[in-house]
């Protein structure tokens, strides 16, 4: 058998997946290769941008997980196209020649043609995001205690979560609980549990992608913790200090976006060869390769696979299974054998619901409440990367269960001031720092 | 009694243990302000700096520490100046009327009037820095593992950290395990255990605030470790990628600083009516007060105190008995009685080199070795506030300690490119992200 060279560009769960899968095969020259250094738990983001869980506890060096392969190079770098004529991907500062192409680079937030909006209303995808959404958090209730103008304070303590999809829903939920019970008693001026927070979906109701009895039961969840639930309210205008539905008008100095996906842009060689859907994602053939080009797959939430009728969403278990199913692909076509089409297992779904619930629904099985909860801590314990993190996780989850405390909550940057987007404040003029 | 009002400026050891003396006092109003949200325990900063810790375990919100005392504001503001006439502080966004004040504004990096060196020679105070010199550090073996040119190779893995003070000595060694343990296998192209790191100090012996034969202990404790110790060679130049001492040329991506300290500076209102020493710290009365200013108190790291003929050192004990002592006259003052002169008890000094092996001095005692280190370890845990940071580090040292591993070596921010001062990288202009 000859050596060949497999490229993977992204650490997400499919890349990180479709690498472990390549490991130490004979003959298989593998490089990851990704901007960051950190393979990231997604789900879990909501956590760090409300201060229950650290950075780090969601985030793994892809070098860590990935040492023991000797056949795996991890490379630090940012692709910036990849030349299919000379089966290379071009990065910042090299190239990176292939046989085998692996495409796994993700979503991003999508502001549906308003990318305007992102400033005042961020989305969380990275860490960074989740960081400057825990900073803007945190701020808005320090600068709720010092206001002095009743309508300028309430403005401070009005929090608005755009789009009610699991993301919207657990990051309002968190939202909810912080303001109810961690901050509530460290504030002397202003009673933080009447913060309020609204979730606005412009769909007809929340969680759409799950059962219509769960996602009611979830509803209810949500107004238990006092969070005003907006449905069939779509956003028209995003500004400093607001968000418009209709005729409706919300002042609000925190809003968070979490309404839509888009997957990560093609470089143009491919996409004007294939076929992208409507969330540009790129139509993969039935084994995840590109039509057109033999050695190249593309998964994760990238690619848009029909089956049985439907596309497949977003999600990381159709990540991670996409992902060792390219790389098994690409041993049988190295082996001299035929591809095999991708298919689904459906391990079904879960949001929670601030502390203690939760719901979930694999198949005709639908959780709610508690036991859903558990579950969900369960799963997310069991599929976090790397032992340490899990334990510490573990630890920190039932610090705050027990104790209400969220221990994290700690602002860096630009600490006192409004977001850049918002103040033009000189630089630093002090003479006491 | 009258009511009075007490600010507070700096949330450091100093302010923070100021601030729990005057908790619940009756007919005391206090107000402390600060620019950042937390207060930091700074002793572990370098640990947050190489990847052993998380932000969070060494920072703790202000709020959380004070929320019992339902006589104390916390403020999250900048202070731009203290009016003394009116007796207010003036911060970016209000003014705080003060009866009695106690300034602990702490102290930053000196570089010795060449402060263009700061932006290739990062220096270690807060937490931002903290995780940027971590991410210049993660980096820098990235690149190294994907250089082709062995020059370059080299600069890359070449580490100078500048002064030998406990700073400069618990770097260089946390500096030493990482390259040698936690990374080494974890890179495929480069030896990471070759890595070059230099400790470079202008006087004559390492830690030169301890025993000699202690310092003596460090240094080959640290030659143990494969750093290269540099003694009598102050730094005449930093560029970026080399540092000069004199002659004597280093070229290295990676600099650090940790050389000097300086006060923070005071607005010119009260520097020009008091007597500053060389540092730039204020010259205070034996109770603690500035001179001319009979409601005003100086603390901690801006403090310059003489006791038995030499200037307090600027270490954590003094600023935490200086904090509460300025409390205590506060205290007297208000209830009409003289205030009392400040006396030090000195609790002695420890510096850690590398995993196991540490250095203590309390007064003629001297320890060394493991069990300097075990004390070492005792007594921070043990005055980290906060129980869940306490156990969480206990927990992740026990971790590093019996694994080697460092699971928080995560990069944020531009992480594929070198720092900005480095490069002039266009902005995204990707196609494939």
């Amino acid at each position: 058998m000859t050596d060949a060279k497999v490229v993977i560009v992204g650490g997400g769960f499919a890349g990180i997946n479709a690498a472990k899968k390549l490991g130490n095969q004979k003959n298989l020259h593998v490089t990851l290769v990704d901007q960051r250094n950190h393979h990231l738990f997604q789900p879990l983001l909501y956590q760090v941008a409300t201060g229950s869980l650290n950075p780090a506890d969601i985030a793994m060096p892809i070098r860590s997980i990935l040492w023991q392969y000797k056949n795996i190079d991890v490379v630090l770098s940012h692709v910036n196209q990849v030349d299919f004529e000379r089966r290379r991907v071009v990065t910042h500062n090299s190239e990176l020649p292939y046989d085998y192409l692996i495409v796994a680079c993700g979503s991003s937030h999508s502001y549906f043609g308003h990318d305007e909006w992102e400033a005042d209303a961020p989305a969380l995808k990275t860490l960074e995001d989740a960081i400057e959404i825990r900073r803007r958090v945190l701020l808005a209730f320090e600068m709720a205690e010092q206001e002095q103008d009743a309508e300028k304070r309430q403005a401070w303590l009005t929090f608005v979560v755009v789009g009610a999809g699991p993301t919207g829903v657990e990051l309002a939920g968190a939202l909810g609980e912080l303001r109810r019970h961690t901050l509530r008693r460290e504030f002397h001026h202003i009673d933080t549990s009447r913060a309020r927070i609204f979730l606005v979906e412009a769909g007809p109701r929340v969680l759409p992608m799950f059962d219509k009895s769960l996602a009611e039961s979830a509803r209810k969840e949500l107004e238990k913790l006092a969070i005003q639930v907006l449905t069939g309210q779509p956003v028209t205008t995003v500004r400093n200090g607001s968000v418009e539905l209709g005729p409706k008008k919300i002042v609000a100095q925190t809003i968070l976006w979490a309404a839509g996906v888009k997957a990560a842009t093609l470089n143009q060689g491919i996409a004007q060869r294939v076929e992208v859907d409507r969330a540009g994602r790129v139509i993969v053939q039935p084994d995840l390769r590109v039509s057109g080009h033999q050695g190249v797959f593309l998964v994760g939430d990238q690619a848009s696979l029909i089956v049985d009728g439907k596309v497949l969403p977003q999600l990381a278990p159709v990540a991670i299974q996409q992902g060792k199913h390219a790389a098994e692909n690409i041993l049988r076509l190295h082996a001299g054998q035929e591809t095999q089409p991708f298919r689904y297992f459906d391990k079904g779904q879960m949001a929670t619901i601030g502390r203690a619930s939760a719901i979930t629904q694999v198949g005709s099985l639908k959780m709610k409440g508690l036991i859903a909860w558990l579950a969900w801590c369960f799963v997310h314990i069991l599929y976090l990367i790397g032992f340490r993190n899990r334990l510490l996780v573990l630890i920190q989850w039932m610090w705050s269960y027990f104790g209400f405390k969220r221990g994290t909550r700690i602002m860096t940057a630009e600490n006192w001031k409004p977001s850049t987007s918002r103040s033009v404040e000189a630089g630093k003029n002090s003479d006491l720092t």
